[in-house]
């Protein structure tokens, strides 16, 4: 096909286009006819947010006969001049001269008219939604976040590391997992999962993985600093705005790395993909603090301008306890912070990110660092105001001794984690890591406040449609 | 910790630190101790391929004791001076002024002594074989690969789209694919998979992906050109060198895109990417040239070099037909290639990339754009020599009535497929993609036989160890 010019380049080199002639494609968001004889067409191609304005003369009938088929929705190319636009909203505007339309859009049943839709109904639609302004934007920024991802670890040496998602293996503690499987229902007939599986694809019981952590240490004591960055799992049955079935993350691992680096490398990345969005998608960002979130920028030049706070669960529950907050959970030396504990940390007393380190060693897995007290490990959670929990972490043990001890005590079977134990026997080496959401830094970052909004297609308890 | 240099770094920037002291940490690949008093250590971090080499002085007591518990495959800190070195095969060594031994590694046990081990023997130990130059250096070939990938389509204005790995749509005809579910085997008995699957998490049977592509065109025809990079699966029984049951493609989809610029992007990105490995991977590829494949380089530079080839099935045929190779499977219009008659066009008729286009319509899948002599489709497979296909794609049928003869045609049910109809319904434009896999291009670019290599943890039928 001919050349075209993407619209979100267009805009970005108007000054330099004025007055020549440009070929675009998109679809049609609006369509309406003056009666001085215009047609004006609002075309998007998804590059940006913006509609480039397409001005038809209706006198030209060449065009005539073409645009009355175009409605919300129809696809096309469109030939013509930029000029610039003396309409509001918009600087350049083009001028057709010739127009070919791809495909229609019958507006009797085509469900994306203008005018707002639920978020409940477009999710029914996820083929469409993207052509929303709202799932557009979540795209785009969703993208730049992504790669800013790689950036930030490729800039610093870190090696990309594809850990399995389909493993015998399963990283304690992390909640109910999905079994991967090919026998036929008949064929499981009768027997124990255990049983059943000698026959099953993999020999054994294999599942969906919750994390790639255990395996990216393997890779960061051979390559030293390593990142993982894929989907991960989990078979809860919560239908809360904040889980999903299926989500992305990315976990940093580094060798030779102790909690106080594994914090910095944290607080680091999040500014840097905070300031990503305020830098490289401000017109996604204009459109969410205006329609979704008003105190949106805020918050995120917030996260930007200063560095974040750190606090021991030891002295956060001391805060929690002298609030005058009544909270639904407990607040004792041993309970888990809860959502409402967090968000009342970062968002009421330090009104900014917030790292809770030094958490109980009954409350973590066996694989987090035991620190001197032998109370507490040395893991770290970074709670940001508005979503609570955004990063995981710790220092790993690393001490063939404590982690064997640790074992026993959290009934984890050293036989099942064998070469896990074998990287302490071999040239162990202090190490840490941690892991962020992609799903949750996306609603942080788009205000956006039901996670099935934030990933292409939302697998949720009774959804896999698509 | 204390801030340490990375090796890779240190011999980049060895004439400006000849002379001053460095910290370096690593696992000790070898120690010898000379009859003069002096201890060689030589010490890998994995930043690289090389090893520094480390001079201990035996006749500092206080590094005596230390170096004499240092083993292959212990870990270690090294304070101590940049010296050019007077040894053969290294430019630099690193004086030792002070040593910390992290952790030891039972020479009596440690499988990784300095001696060549089969691949068969190291995918037994994949918690340790990264820790081998081999395993290493396709690691950093696979990261740096994955990461030109990104950069690649970003820099041309792509959009990354996550595409479900969990699925109740399958890339029909892709083969065999993995469930996944939550139900219990006694929870099956008796039930079809269908009505099991009413009480299964998502309520109705769900798969692994074979493929992103069907969602990534809902993406395309909203945001113009996309791509995915992700895990897909296929539940083959097949045992061999060039099959996973878990792998990773590559699949950008554009909108507004015909065959003829689909294989051009194609190439594009696979010339791109084997200049990447020639400029980025020197060190790493000479090791492949050295110890795995002695043509490789060249193998590669002539990828570069010069525009692919390009010949119709049709034409194909022809060739294979007049050449006095006595092929396994039959050459007649209407068959599909197999991988002898790939490697023969590649390596035997062009000795270069070729691209295959315009398959009979009866060989592929549903979904590929009918040509106007009814009888093929605009389909493209690139093959490379050694390698066969590494690339397969297709301009996607964007007529409604079109799409749904095919769909009849293939016995694919246009209900269970809906949201995939209503694209050529709403807004249809021409559009085409196609799919690299990312474990073919790392055996093409390393030379490694066996596509267990160069995946960190391969699963084939019988494994999903770690």
């Amino acid at each position: 096909m001919k050349k075209a010019i993407r619209i979100a380049d267009l805009f970005r080199r108007e000054q330099e286009l004025l007055g020549r002639t440009a070929r675009v494609r998109g679809w049609v968001r609006t369509r309406r006819d003056s009666k001085a004889g215009i047609s004006f067409i609002e075309l998007n191609d998804g590059s940006c947010l913006k509609n480039l304005q397409i001005i038809v003369d209706l006198n030209l009938p060449q065009l005539t006969e073409t645009v009355q088929k175009v409605s919300t929705g129809s696809s096309m190319q469109v030939e013509g001049v930029v000029n610039a636009s003396p309409g509001k909203g918009q600087s350049i505007e083009l001028h057709a001269s010739g127009i070919e339309l791809y495909g229609g859009a019958d507006p009797a049943t085509y469900p994306l008219q203008k005018k707002r839709h639920s978020f409940e109904f477009l999710r029914q639609i996820a083929h469409l939604r993207p052509r929303t302004n709202t799932i557009g934007a979540v795209a785009r920024v969703r993208n730049r976040l992504s790669y800013a991802i790689h950036q930030f670890f490729q800039d610093r040496g870190f090696y990309y590391v594809h850990t399995p998602i389909i493993t015998s293996s399963d990283c304690e503690g992390a909640g109910e997992v999905f079994r991967v499987t090919t026998l036929k229902p008949e064929n499981m007939v009768g027997n124990e999962a255990g049983e059943a599986a000698a026959g099953d694809f993999f020999g054994k019981p294999a599942y969906l993985t919750v994390s790639g952590q255990l395996q990216a240490e393997i890779y960061a004591l051979a390559l030293g600093n390593v990142y993982t960055f894929g989907p991960t799992f989990r078979a809860e049955n919560s239908n809360t705005s904040r889980h999903l079935a299926e989500f992305w993350m990315v976990e940093p691992e580094m060798a030779f790395c102790d909690l106080e680096e594994d914090l910095e490398i944290a607080q680091a990345l999040i500014q840097r993909l905070v300031e990503v969005v305020l830098t490289d998608c401000r017109e996604d960002l204009d459109f969410f603090v205006r329609f979704i979130e008003p105190t949106l920028r805020d918050t995120l030049e917030k996260v930007v301008e200063s560095p974040f706070e750190t606090v021991s669960y030891t002295d956060a529950l001391e805060l929690l306890k002298k609030s005058r907050e009544s909270f639904s959970f407990p607040v004792d030396w041993g309970s888990d912070l809860q959502a409402e504990h967090e968000r009342y940390l970062t968002e009421k007393v330090f009104k900014k990110p917030v790292a809770v380190v030094h958490f109980p060693r009954s409350l973590k897995p066996f694989y987090m660092r035991v620190n001197d007290d032998e109370k507490t490990v040395a893991a770290m959670d970074i709670l940001v105001p508005g979503i609570g929990e955004i990063v995981g972490g710790s220092q790993r043990e690393e001490r063939l001794d404590v982690l064997l001890e640790q074992m026993k005590l959290k009934g984890v079977s050293p036989d099942d984690y064998r070469w896990y134990v074998e990287l302490r026997e071999y040239g162990s080496v202090p190490h840490a890591g941690f892991g962020l959401g992609l799903e949750r830094l996306l609603q942080f970052t788009t205000g956006l406040p039901n996670i099935r909004e934030v990933i292409p297609f939302p697998r949720t308890p009774g959804h896999a449609d698509f």
